[in-house]
């Protein structure tokens, strides 16, 4: 089978530990179905501070630039958050995305069986839960003209929010391509009673929309989304939303379902490109000690297997081995209703690569 | 006494059929206490667009700037959505906004005992619910400048986001002081990590923090805080935030109360003088037929006596009326169980004064 060449940025955190189970799990698919992986590994936030002087080394961007899709652990930590910005991890993490023209971010958010009474939401409510936030990743109040001024009242900050045409048209296709392969309901979610970005937002809706007959398109205004997401969950499919109202919506979403510890994500390019990481962060304060949850950075392979290599059964196969390990009552600590039976990364990391 | 002069503006939708009920309670205040009120109406919104041309009139405007405190009700429905900018009720909600300089938004958010159920959080999450959320009000990247421009990519919309140093402090301010009236928490909600000004925001708040070392502070990112707020609801106290994450995040914490029905809002400018209206919008779909739920805009008369005119035992007396009747067993088809047993919007107002 063709190569396909994998960069591999773990980060920081738990970020190395569960990062080292997906790569088992890559391993036995290659052994499994006869494909074949190159892995190669870049330094990338917090450790590439330390050892570089800068979140973002060149060697990683090019690392990533020559792959074919990027793994990352997950990046950032306390030891981070007082340095100057071009010091921070999330710095890399915002020059990551527009380095590789990552414009569109897609988070599926689902109830795992399992994890149904972990949510906080009552489990009526939550019944049948299942949609995906794709946010635009590229664009807004993340990438405009920052900077400060003086003024008559001390101080003054300035963030610029800018979107054109082509960004809203692109992100807002894929929103609705998603929706067509799913429950065919889109939610555009905005605020063009007050912003102009809002506003060409939901006049390239409303452009695009006729080509898309099959899909059924409602705008909900962003306070609006974040009561409904509480109310009637369950009634999304896709939401489509600009950087900023995303990076909102999508932790409100994935926060419902209470199984956020089990969430993978995928950030896409241009064409077959892309990243994948698990939701959560890098929890600093169990890294290192062999406990944290590898589900939802090998559930981030299976999204890669799908979204970028087209290898769907294999993608299948994780799943089904997840799902069967989790049946079987394996938990780590995260998830573990009787804490003193839980077990640990590695572990778990094995039962899946088995049960595969 | 005192004559205090309230504007009552109405507006659309239920907003005439609640604030009538309002005005009853004012009305039975005056007799239990003395008190005198002379209130004068206004059109706003809607009603006003199609009466005078545009949602703030001119006369409205200097009603309010002529009266101690407002009373508003709803504005806006689908009549208008359409309509060009200038001509939206919205339009006329930001203009009086920044024309009375009413920078701050209070929104306590709290769990009435009859609506326990109607959460979609489960009860033992929701238990000890009881937060505020004030909003800054008249900056931000509402109030921004805004433009179409062309670009390479087609055409391009801008929003800009400026706060200054004064701005925030006063607001900022406001939090603390209200917290140090209650439990004494204080979480400021920023996006600090990519935003100018959320990091001019954290740092005021920071030279601020220490004029209130009896007020526990914690700065939480505004991705976190939607994600918390589901969480652990009750272990927020006072949330302090910028103009468009207050919005979402002030309709998000009303929401998972389950009592959005019956929340009231305080909009205050420097010194007292306040607007108050209920947290629920015109219902355009249930207007007219005198079957709204009048006690959000009651309990906004209660908010604007202790606020702004300082009447607390007035305010006490009717927050206690409302309890009463809501003991009583008495609903609105929005709160009731059994929805044949419902009673209209006057009945409730009449069983509110009765029991003053
Ligand atoms: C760390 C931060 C810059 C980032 C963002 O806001 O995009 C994070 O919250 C995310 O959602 O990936
Ligand atoms: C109608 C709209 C402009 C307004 C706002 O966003 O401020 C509303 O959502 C609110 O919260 O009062």
């Amino acid at each position: 089978a063709e190569v396909k060449k994998i960069a591999v940025v773990a980060g920081d955190g738990i970020g190395p530990e569960v990062v080292a189970e997906a790569e088992k799990v890559l391993k036995r698919t290659e052994e499994l179905f006869g494909y074949r992986f190159e892995l190669s590994h870049g330094l990338f936030g917090g450790i590439a501070i330390d050892e570089k002087g800068t979140p973002l080394p060149q060697e990683t961007l090019e690392l990533c630039q020559n792959a074919d899709a990027v793994l990352l652990g997950a990046v950032g930590g306390p030891k981070w958050d007082n340095n100057p910005k071009e010091l921070r991890p999330e710095t890399g993490l915002l020059g990551i995305r527009k380095a590789l023209g990552l414009f569109s971010n897609i988070r599926p958010a689902v109830v795992f069986d399992c994890l149904k009474d972990a949510s906080t939401l009552k489990p009526e409510v939550l019944e049948g839960t299942d949609l995906i936030v794709i946010r635009e990743l590229t664009g807004g109040i993340y990438f405009g003209e920052k900077f400060r001024r003086d003024s008559e009242n001390g101080q003054e900050a300035v963030d610029t929010c800018v979107y054109n045409v082509k960004e809203v048209e692109r992100i807002v296709r894929q929103g609705f391509e998603v929706a067509r392969t799913r429950r065919k309901k889109l939610a555009s979610v905005d605020k063009a009673n007050v912003l102009e970005t809002s506003r060409l937002w939901r006049e390239t809706v409303n452009r695009i929309a006729p080509e898309y007959p099959d899909v059924e398109l409602e705008h909900v205004l962003v306070d609006n989304c974040a009561m409904q997401l509480l109310r009637r969950p369950s009634s999304f499919d896709v939401i489509v939303t600009e950087n900023m109202f995303g990076d909102i919506l999508s932790d409100e979403a994935a926060m419902l379902t209470g199984s956020i510890g089990m969430l993978s994500s995928a950030s896409l390019g241009e064409g077959s490109f892309g990243l994948y990481e698990p939701v959560h962060g890098s929890a600093p304060d169990i890294a290192g000690q062999g406990i944290a949850n590898p589900i939802a950075t090998i559930l981030s392979v299976a999204l890669m297997f799908r979204l970028t290599f087209g290898y769907a059964e294999a993608a299948d196969v994780i799943e089904r081995a997840v799902k069967n390990v989790l049946d079987a009552g394996h938990r780590t600590g995260d998830i573990a209703v009787d804490k003193s039976k839980a077990i640990g990364t590695q572990a778990m990391g094995d039962l899946i690569v088995a049960a595969m």
